[in-house]
């Protein structure tokens, strides 16, 4: 019996696989404009990175993660997210220490042990970018932009930036206090998840899709912002309308964990039903120290690449395939054979993308190859022409045929190739 | 007390990503040209999938593998290698049902537990390639080329090609009896290593540097193979030597497993002491049925990023760094700053890569910011020249100042970047 992959996992196969090289590049691309820089942290971390970093007590820690002992008897776990590695990063290899701004970004594999379903794998991707040391908030406007910027050079359509703030501890106390207050007559009808968010993380009641009717009428934390968070979420949303990038104020929206601070923010688009999210962000002063470093403030964003491919073909949004063949060659008779490889070699050392036959086939079904790999010249070699020093070459497009000199046929080609 | 990374992986950061970045679009550029395309495998299998893709008795499947239960109660492993995982695919996605030779590639991590060393990492990183569905030896030898082609465009010197036969099953069973007859007498003398070889896979104590002594005179497969495969041997040294690829014959090349048949090749590279190989490959005609396809043939090879990293290190080979900024941006007091964030958005959507200070630096503090990033123009904003629409721009090669309009600022920076 054959094996198969593991469940919730996917190959991704050529003809699929150029869709995620072009997001990837468009990614990399867009990044080295905004100065950010890529950083590689390993795919599996010391288990206790994750409780410290993404919290304990969260789905993500407590029921979804791939730990596992290893030899040395350590808990390791795959990476259920890219923040915290980025953060443990950051802080072993002492980049507070430098002048500048730390400007990162990461693309790869996050592994969570969840019921797998439409654009929701145990393997999935995100391209995340993560900017240390600076409470400007011009750098939240700028990550803000910089993931906007991503999806619209991308072709996404309505794309829209919902911003919220959700304020300092300080505040936060204030505000979980009052939300606490509001849903206590309702406490009882509230959804399991509800009632335990209510002691651990009210906050989160206001995102809930099934107490939504609770919900309203219920105070906002912008109500209870205090002066240096006013003024933050002021500057932030000032710096976002000179970038000309439109947002909407949503105060419901909240990040579950303590160490969010100000800025929270999600991207939002049409095509793809209820779950509209297609990635977020928010500023993380508190997630440094708590991870053990030096106490540097943060800001981030995470992009789930199955859900931007989601998005990408729900808006029938092109994307290039791969490039095509420039030459595909065809040897007729063993010596001839012998000279395609030889200038098959040729062309690809001269930048060509070059093709042949191996399966010992006919003239006739080579042809049909090279139209699959929708070649733009088949040049035809046979033993008489190489006697000769010839070799006939077809232009695809217009079925004219030449005859050109073997010595000229590879700069001929490269020539043909610049036009 | 912070935490580290597990033992035995890396890190890649800001100023050491480039030259991964480098070598990882020269290896897909490169395999365009040769018309592989890229596939991509989780990052673990079932781990069935190497006990027979890999060898329920070699070192990596018995002592290195990373193996945990998942919470569904099935046995998964970080991938020790690549080419099982691409074999798994391409038999469950019916690949070879295509009417084309399947060309892959792949890059990405491999996980195996061993003592870390210099080069050596418990997360390492290969590039690959895999041709399936040809016996044509015209691939063997492509499959070779594009590995010296990839080493010598990144610049390696003094790279060369060791090639063997490993003949097929039948012949092997006949060299593996003269090989075991010609061992049997200091059989007691070989190392702890080799005496288990000997009864498992005597080939493999010609590859042993501790018993090397006694290999001298030791027959060489060569000297065994049949029609077939001393035809299919000399065509593809024949196709090599019309790529003009320089090859040397190393008769005692040995692949471990049995699923390998015919081509054995191997690189080495000058500059990195003993252990001079830096990938290799061959064909494996049994490696498709073994893990339960349709019993195609394949021919692959696989480089470690990690060696050939150390390889250009040792031989001083430069590798393009991060490419300059275009512009450093200057913002002098606050409606300055506001349209600094503009003007910022405007030149990265034009194309440019472009910086501002986020920490409320001076002026001079700033400057020395934008020469750490190798700016080709700091262009300063006042409030003044705010309110005259004009801002002054510094070549920081020339130290040449001018002042421009802030309406044709982006656009005359695109030009400048264009020259």
């Amino acid at each position: 019996m054959s094996i198969q992959k593991p469940k919730g996992t996917q190959d991704l196969l050529p003809g699929e696989i150029e869709k995620w090289q072009y997001i990837e590049n468009k990614a990399r691309e867009l990044c080295s404009r905004f100065n950010y820089r890529e950083i590689r942290t390993p795919i599996f971390e010391n288990t206790e990175l994750f409780q410290r970093g993404v919290g304990e007590t969260t789905d993500i820690v407590e029921k979804e993660m791939y730990t596992f002992i290893d030899k040395g008897d350590r808990s390791m776990s795959l990476r259920p997210e890219g923040t915290a590695g980025v953060v443990r990063a950051y802080v072993e290899n002492k980049l507070y220490g430098e002048p500048d701004v730390s400007k990162l970004y990461y693309i790869g594999p996050m592994f969570r042990y969840e019921q797998p379903q439409a654009g929701r794998y145990r393997q999935f991707h995100q391209f995340g970018i993560e900017a240390f040391g600076a409470v400007d908030p011009s750098i939240d406007a700028e990550v803000i932009a910089l993931g906007y910027t991503f999806y619209k050079e991308l072709g996404l359509k309505d794309v829209t930036v919902e911003i919220n703030s959700v304020g300092n501890p300080a505040c936060r106390a204030v505000y979980r206090e009052k939300i606490q207050q509001f849903f206590a007559p309702v406490k009882d009808k509230l959804c399991k998840d509800c009632q335990s968010r209510y002691d651990r993380n009210p906050m989160r009641i206001l995102d809930c899709k099934i107490d939504q009717k609770y919900g309203e009428g219920a105070p906002t934390i912008l109500e209870y912002l205090d002066e240096e968070c006013t003024v933050h979420f002021q500057a932030v949303q000032d710096h976002l309308n000179a970038m000309e990038i439109p947002i909407r104020i949503n105060p419901r929206l909240v990040r579950g964990l303590d160490y969010y601070t100000h800025t929270a923010f999600e991207y939002k688009a049409a095509g793809i039903g209820a779950i509209d999210t297609i990635g977020g962000g928010g500023r993380y002063n508190g997630l440094v120290g708590q991870i053990g470093g030096n106490d540097q403030p943060g800001v981030g964003l995470g992009l789930g690449m199955e859900r931007i491919l989601l998005v990408l073909q729900a808006q029938g949004v092109d994307i290039p395939t791969a490039p095509p063949l420039d030459v595909y060659l065809i040897g007729l008779g063993e010596t001839a054979e012998r000279e395609v490889t030889k200038l098959l070699q040729q062309l690809r050392v001269a930048g060509l993308k070059a093709e042949k036959d191996y399966l010992g086939r006919k003239m006739k079904a080579q042809m049909k190859s090279a139209d699959r790999y929708h070649a733009s010249f088949v040049a035809i070699l046979g033993d008489d022409e190489l006697a000769r020093g010839e070799i006939t070459v077809k232009t695809m497009a217009t079925g004219e045929q030449q005859t050109l000199s073997l010595e000229q046929f590879v700069a001929a080609m490269q020539k043909q190739k610049a036009l």
